[in-house]
Formats: structure tokens, sequence, C-alpha cells
């Protein structure tokens, strides 16, 4: 009877190792070196110090990354595995428990980490539209981490559930609507909850289409967006099935916002064709240049034509917050469904993207499924607060506790100052474009996204190929200095130089020195 | 000129807040808060204190959570927004900085969502396929939290994108895959891997169905997958245009495994009906009992038929990394793609999916877009580490940081450990059950998984349906008292009681107090 023996102390021994990664003191120890890094790391990027954008190749960083891994696991075990356990290679004795030599490592880990990261508290940290976040928002994110608080049913995280909907309470009174009328979830992401919502959408219009597919040939549905919609809206119909061909784009005006004429028409046409309508996607607002689509006369039209209106709110549905800016909004209470994203004007990490429905049952339209060991029938009081009914993903993060938590610790008046600051800045930074003869801004900001072109005066008379493709080869060389962190775009086809002011502690004097520290690439980048 | 003074005033103000929400201080401290009580948590938690589950209403809990958030943004303030910001009322004064009371406060509201969620590191969390995570992992990712590490280009995120690109690298070796042959990525959850894997199928096998849509009638695309795949396959169907109809079930061994004779018959029976397959699903493991299908003889009979074969190894992926159980997974390297879930047996937080394509440039066939501020022409060799171009997110976590961390701080052993340890409480389970003459197991565990049903004397002669609802009944009962939790699936529409031994701290000790706590609520609710 030796073997069951052997086989136990390699299951103790086991046991053991697991009991070293499972110390709570391992924990208590590491989370305080945690702080300590974390807090000077703030301190040292907000104060400007190192790089905003610590530039190396990328595959440099992956061979980096790949060296803490070892790689010790038997690869070629299979006929070991298959032996009866007694005659498998007796495991290595467990390492010496050594719990600060463990904490130390863990600190040189989140040293590389920090080290190796885009600086997004940076204040030269001008960027996506991904927010340097309230720092203590990523700390009650932790929490839900470290417990693994999940969602998809109501038990496996019931804070996390609890928190989820008060907000979607909360955030839906912002918008207008009645208690109890509307509804809502969070997803991992603008992209899954506009996708989301246009399967909710879909569903509705071609009832048929989860069970039997969807219909091809002359009566395709349609899908009528926004010109400059984020590419997850025709991502979303090549996936649904509808073929991105489907998606028909509705002209802007002037300001690059949808023309709601226009839509009147695309709609009668469609009418005219028997073409069924999907929904119609408009933005508030676009990522381009930040454009707020009309959305009371958008309505009108949807409402006239009884047609979804899906209002991807993912960057300014925050500006419901701010009474100063919420007029930008108006209309959104009018929309079916929208997206709003908290991790970009509500200043918390990624992913916390909201979908939210006007009318509280659709969102039981998303999915029809049958998971007997999820959805419970001893417990059917219980599927209303079940997420995995309604969401992309089974199992979910607890995703808004992050901004639970900010929201909780410092009131609702710090997203409006939040809002009210960037967007102030976005003003500044137009100022200074507008008064300089060699920066070309493309618009009149009404939010914190300023889009603009660069002409040192060599370059006034090329060819406006030549003047795009600058604007591109001098980001790319101004954020590999690591000086800034800006993005571009295109702008009828041609590039763009892109700033979303989205660090609260982005001073004016920064934005000065963005313009000369763009000069002085340029001119390099001319002299090559 | 005293407008905008009192303009720039407010955005003082403002500014002055939004100081304090993010000062390095307040961030230090307040990690220091969330050290002590998380390693006060887990230390009373893995020592049994307090309910597993702290069973209240959600109606109840969602009413507690709001009240933490302040409502006190003016709502209906569009006509002061729209008058001249001098106009507008001032702010109230800038609340006294109090650092000392803020961390008073993120203590507060730590120790609420601690005492307010399910406990997966309790010895009695015996719960869904989501585990007990290593407790620093979590640690890892709040670096990626606090400081917003994303992913969609490589720029926003250079450390994450390594640090996934190095461990997609490491599971394909595990897997057996040649280095630079094999591409993978991290996605949000299990079910959105799966979709993704089967959408980049779909594109295959339907070259234009991205950007026509689907073709509908007698020749509709079909899926073939495993009886019990999850539900998120059907779903999939669902999303992406097939209709959950063309979800053909192949039947099963007595094993519940997919049986491959009968995909060979369906496959054959599809070819002569001209109806495409664009991807056979298999299962390593399936949920109900975690059955692990024959994979070389499955993946014999796909290339024969040269059809696509995904592999949801979700859960059982992980068996590679245990010399033990890897040949569980034999076969599982001629999958075209699969799924493999860290936030599963590799026991990280959720959420932390791998997608992995056997070969390498099939990644690339899961989208086709176009987004100029995202995918820069100036540098196109680096959209090879964009990971927007594959996921169906666009923003991403850094949802790989904890995975990193955990394998570089204890090395890849401390897998084969988890795995290991927790496989063996399956066998230790099994045996009680089988030894039971009130307790019925309803296989031989081949994982952590775990079905059986509680049949107390009493109902041994009852109708086999109400034999399969005392067991809901029963989980219900005891999952509320908080002395365990456990979950219910059903077999052949039966309900039925399932564990996944998910807790490496589980002891037998435990196991066998299940059973006796089991036999006190089922003879509870008899006498209801």
């Amino acid at each position: 009877m030796s073997a069951p023996v052997v086989e136990q102390d390699a299951i103790e021994a086991a046991r053991a190792r697991i009991r070293v990664a499972y110390d709570p003191g391992l924990l208590r120890q590491s989370a305080h070196a945690l702080a300590d890094a974390l807090g000077e790391h703030l301190a040292a990027i907000q104060a400007g110090q190192s790089a905003v954008l610590p530039w190396q190749s990328p595959g440099e960083k992956v061979r980096d990354a790949a060296t803490y891994l070892q790689e010790n696991v038997p690869r070629a075990a299979h006929a070991a595995a298959r032996v009866p356990a007694a005659d498998s290679d007796p495991l290595p004795a467990p390492p010496r428990v050594d719990r600060d030599e463990k904490v130390h490592l863990f600190a040189e880990l989140v040293r590389k980490m920090l080290q190796h990261g885009l600086n997004l508290h940076h204040p030269r940290y001008l960027g996506h539209q991904v927010p340097a976040p309230v720092p203590v928002a990523g700390l009650f994110d932790a929490v839900g981490s470290v417990t693994n608080q999940c969602m998809a049913i109501y038990e496996m995280g019931p804070w996390a559930t609890a928190v989820e909907g008060a907000l979607v309470e909360r955030l839906g009174q912002q918008i207008g609507w009645t208690p109890g009328q509307f509804s809502g979830l969070v997803t991992h992401g603008g992209s899954l909850a506009n996708f989301t919502a246009l399967l909710t959408a879909r569903n509705r219009a071609l009832p048929d289409s989860w069970e039997q597919g969807l219909p091809g040939g002359d009566a395709a549905p349609v899908l009528l967006v926004h010109s400059d919609a984020h590419y997850c809206v025709s991502r979303s119909a090549g996936m649904l099935g509808l073929g991105t061909n489907q998606v028909l784009r509705v002209g802007l005006d002037p300001l690059r916002r949808m023309d709601p004429q226009r839509l009147d028409e695309a709609l009668t046409a469609c009418r005219q064709k028997n073409r069924p309508v999907v929904a119609v996607v408009a933005c508030a607002c676009a990522t381009p240049i930040g454009a707020f689509d009309p959305l009371p006369e958008i309505a009108d039209v949807c409402q006239r034509h009884e047609t979804w209106l899906h209002v991807d709110a993912a960057h300014g549905g925050s500006a419901c917050l701010s009474s100063r800016h919420r007029h930008l909004v108006d209309g959104l209470d009018r929309a079916d469904s929208l997206v709003w994203d908290a991790h970009k004007m509500m200043f918390v990490p990624a992913l916390c993207a909201f979908v939210l429905y006007r009318q509280a049952s659709h969102q039981f339209e998303t999915f029809r499924q049958d998971a007997p060991y999820l959805f419970d029938p001893s417990a059917p009081g219980l599927a209303e607060y079940d997420s995995g009914l309604r969401a992309v993903e089974c199992t979910k993060r607890a995703a808004a506790f992050g901004l639970w938590g900010v929201w909780s610790l410092f009131g609702p008046q710090l997203f409006a100052d939040l809002i009210d600051t960037t967007f102030e800045l976005a003003q500044q930074l137009y100022q200074r474009l507008d008064e300089a003869a060699d920066f070309q801004p493309l618009h009149v900001p009404q939010c914190n996204i300023v889009t603009f072109r660069h002409l040192p005066p060599a370059l006034q008379a090329a060819p406006r190929e030549r003047q795009g493709d600058f604007q591109l080869e001098l980001r790319r060389r101004l954020i590999e200095s690591g000086e800034f962190y800006i993005v571009s775009t295109k702008i009828d086809g041609l590039g763009a130089l892109r700033v979303t002011l989205i660090n609260p502690l982005t001073s004016v004097t920064e934005l000065d020195r963005l313009l000369t520290t763009l000069r002085y690439h340029g001119q390099q980048l001319l002299e090559t």
C-alpha cells in the first residue's frame, strides 16, 4: 500500500505550495508594497517626470515580458501522466516559505509594470478617449479582483449586481427617464455595448432572425448610421450577419453632425424599396471631431418612421452630469437604446460601458436561451437580476465597482467638475491653434476633442495629401519622443492631429508647450 | 470684463476639487487601508468565518448600494446651461480638503463591499467554474486599473500588449504548437472568446458573409456542436445571424462525450444536403459533468471532412499544465481554434479568456475594418500588435496582468498544483457520494466537477421529476443558509446538484460536512 502514500505526499507538497500563494499575510504585505509603489509613481507622473510613453518596439517588450515566465512544466509528459500515480516522479520539495522574498519579487514585478506602461496621468497625455482615471477608482476595482466578484447570476456577485443596478438607476434618471420604466446593464466596453444594443434592435426588427438566421437578397435589412460612426457599428453589422454592405451612411451637415433631413430621405427610400431598417445610429458625440448630433430632430424623424433610435453616447453621455454642458445631449431621453461609457468621461478605468434601454422590457429581447445550471426555476424572481440573461458575456467582472466607489466618495459634483474642466481646456487649446498662423483647427470644439493640422510655412503650399501625411509622420515622431501623447485621424481622407483633453490635470502651460514641441518636431521632420 | 473672471473662478474651484480626488497621497493612504482590509478579510474567510454567501434579496441590496450615491446634480438645468457662463450660479465652495476623512470613508466603503460579496475563498465555496483566485493576482490587476493600461493599439498599453503576447506564446507551447506558427489574444470572457473564434470560422467558411450578410433558405450554413455545449455556442449562432435552428447537436456516448462516429455521420449528411458547415464545436470539458471529448478521433473526422474544429477548452485547457492530467486534452493541438479561460483553472480573477488559433494568420480573418485614427499607416509594422484588429472589444483592459504576475511570482508549478489538488478533491468527494446510500453520483469525475443527487430514503421511490425538483429546492435552501455554495444543473432534463472543487483550500473535512449539511436541509425540506 505504499503507492497511495507517495501520491498523498505529492498532493500534500502541492498543498503546501498553494498555502504559500494563498497566504493572507502575503496578500497584506504585497498590498502595502503596492500602495507605496502606486503612490510614488502617481506623484512622479503627475509632476511630469519621465516620458509620457516609454517607447520601445513591441517585439522587444514581448521578449522582456516573457523572460519572467518560467517554462519548467514538463511538456512531453503524456506518457508519464498515464502511468499510475504511484509511479509518477515525486514532485520537488516545497520551496522555502519566505514571504519577504515573495513580497520583494512582487514589488519588483510591479515596478516593471509601472515603468513600461503608458503614463495617462502625465500632464502631457492628451490621448485617446481613455482618461487619466480618478486613481482610487482602481482600488475599488481591486476589491472585486482580489475577491473575484463576478456576475452572470445574482448569487455570484450580490454586491456587484447591486452596484450595477443602483448606477443604472442613477444614470437613467440623469438622462431624464422615469424610474422603473427603463433598464440597463454594464458591458466590457463601448464596442460590445453598441453590439449588444444593435443585437436587441435586430431581434426586434426581425423577430425570426434569432432562430432562423437572416433573410438575404434584395430585402436585406439595413442599418442607417452617422457617416462618422465608430468602426464598431459597421463591425456590428458584419458580426450580426447583416453584412457591412447593408450599412447606409447618412450625410452630415457642415459641422459633421447627422443631417435629419437626409435621414428622413434615406428612411423614405428604404420604405419604398421594402428594405427593413434595423436601427438608426446617431452619435453623441462622433469620434473624429466630437460632433454632437441634433437628437431632438433625429428622434422626430425616427418616430415618424417608427424606427429604433440607437445613440452612441459612449463619450458624450456624461455631459448629462454637467449643468453647463448637458444641452449637448438634449433629446438623449428619446433614444430607444444608448451606450454610455463611464470609462470615458466619468474618469474611471476601462472597462465600464453602460447599455441603457428606454423601455425596460427591451433588455430581455437581446437573447433567448436556456442554461439550466444558470437560471434556476426554483427562484424565478431572481432572473431579472441575472445579468447573464442580458449580456453577451456569461461571467462578467464587477466592472462598476470603480464608478460606484468614486461616486460614493466624492459625490457627482466631481463628474461635473471633470467635464467642465476638460471641455474648458479644449477651448483653450482651440484659441491657441486659431491664433497661430502655422496651425489649422478643423472645428470649434463642442467637447474636449480637438482636431487640427500643423502646417509649417514650408508646407502651406504643398499638395493636400502631403499635408495630411505630414500630420501622421509628425505624430509618430512626437509620441516616440515621449514628450507628448496625442493621436491622429483622417478628415475627408486626409491625415490630421487629434487631441482629447482627458487628463484634468493638464494645464494651459502644457498646451502652449504642445504647439512649441510640434513646431520643433515638424521642423526636424522637414529637414530629414 | 467681470464675466470671464466668475467663469474662471468656477473652473478654479472645480480644479481644486479635482486635485483632492487625484492626490497621490490619498491614493497611497487608501491603498494602505485597502491592504489591511483585504488581508484581514482573506484571513477570516479562509478560516471559514462568516457565511459563504450573505444572503439578502437583490432588491434590498440594490437599495442599499443606492444610498451611497448622492443625487445632487441639477437635472433640469437645460435653461441655466444655455445662459452665458457669467450668469450661471456660482459653484459651491470646494469642500474642506481632509484627506484623512476621505480615507476613512474609503475604508468604510471597502468594508461594505467585502461584507456583501460572495466569499469565494471560503473553504465551503464549491461553486461555479469561477475560482477562489490566487489573491495577489488581483493586486497585479490593480496596477492596470489604477494606471488605466488599455489595449486596442500597442501604444495605449505597451506592457499589457507585451504580457499578453508572452502568455499567448507560453500557452501555445503548452498545447504543443510550434512557436511562430500560432496566434491568439485575450478577450473578456469565455462566451466572447467562443463568439470570436466562431466569427472567424464563419468568415472562413462563408467569405462573403462579412460584407454581404448570410445566405438564408435551404442552404443555410450550420454549426455542429457537442450536445452539452455551453449556451454561449448556441447564442453565438443567434448573434452571428446563422440562427439557433442551424445548430445541430451531435449525439454523445455514455460518458457524455461527443461521439466521433455520429459526428462523421452528421458531417456526411450535411455534405449530401449541400449545407455548408461553419465549424464543429467540441468540448474540453463540457459543463454539466466535466466530460472531455476524444479530441484525436474528432480531429480525424474533421480533417477528413475538411471542417474547422473549434474546441471550447475554457475549463479544461489548463490540464495541459499538469503532467498528471494533460492526457485529458490529448489532441488539443489539432484544433483550428480553441478557447482557454485563465480565469477558471489557472486561478486568476475573471476575466482572462484566451482565443488561440493554430494557424497564426487566422487571427486577422475575424474582422476587416478601417479605423483611421486607430490603425496608423505611418507605422504599419505595429498593426500586428494592435489587438483592436482582432478583438470584438475596441478598448480592452490589461486583462492578463494577473496571470503574468502569478506565473512570474510562483512559476508554472503552482498551476499544476492547483489542478492536481482540485482534481483530487473531486475524487475524494466522488468516493464519499458513491459510498453513501442516500447520494447518487452521476458520473466518475474526470476533472474537478462532480454532479450528483441527494435522495433521502423517503424520496427514493418518488417519481423522477420529483427527485429532480428536490435537488433544485435543496440547493436554494442550502445556499441561502450561507453554509455552502454549490450549483445545480439538469441532466437529461432532471435537476441535479453540481459542485466544482475550485477553491484549493477546501479540505476533505468540508466534503464530509457537505453531505451532512445536505442531509440536514433535505430533511427540513421534506418536513415542510
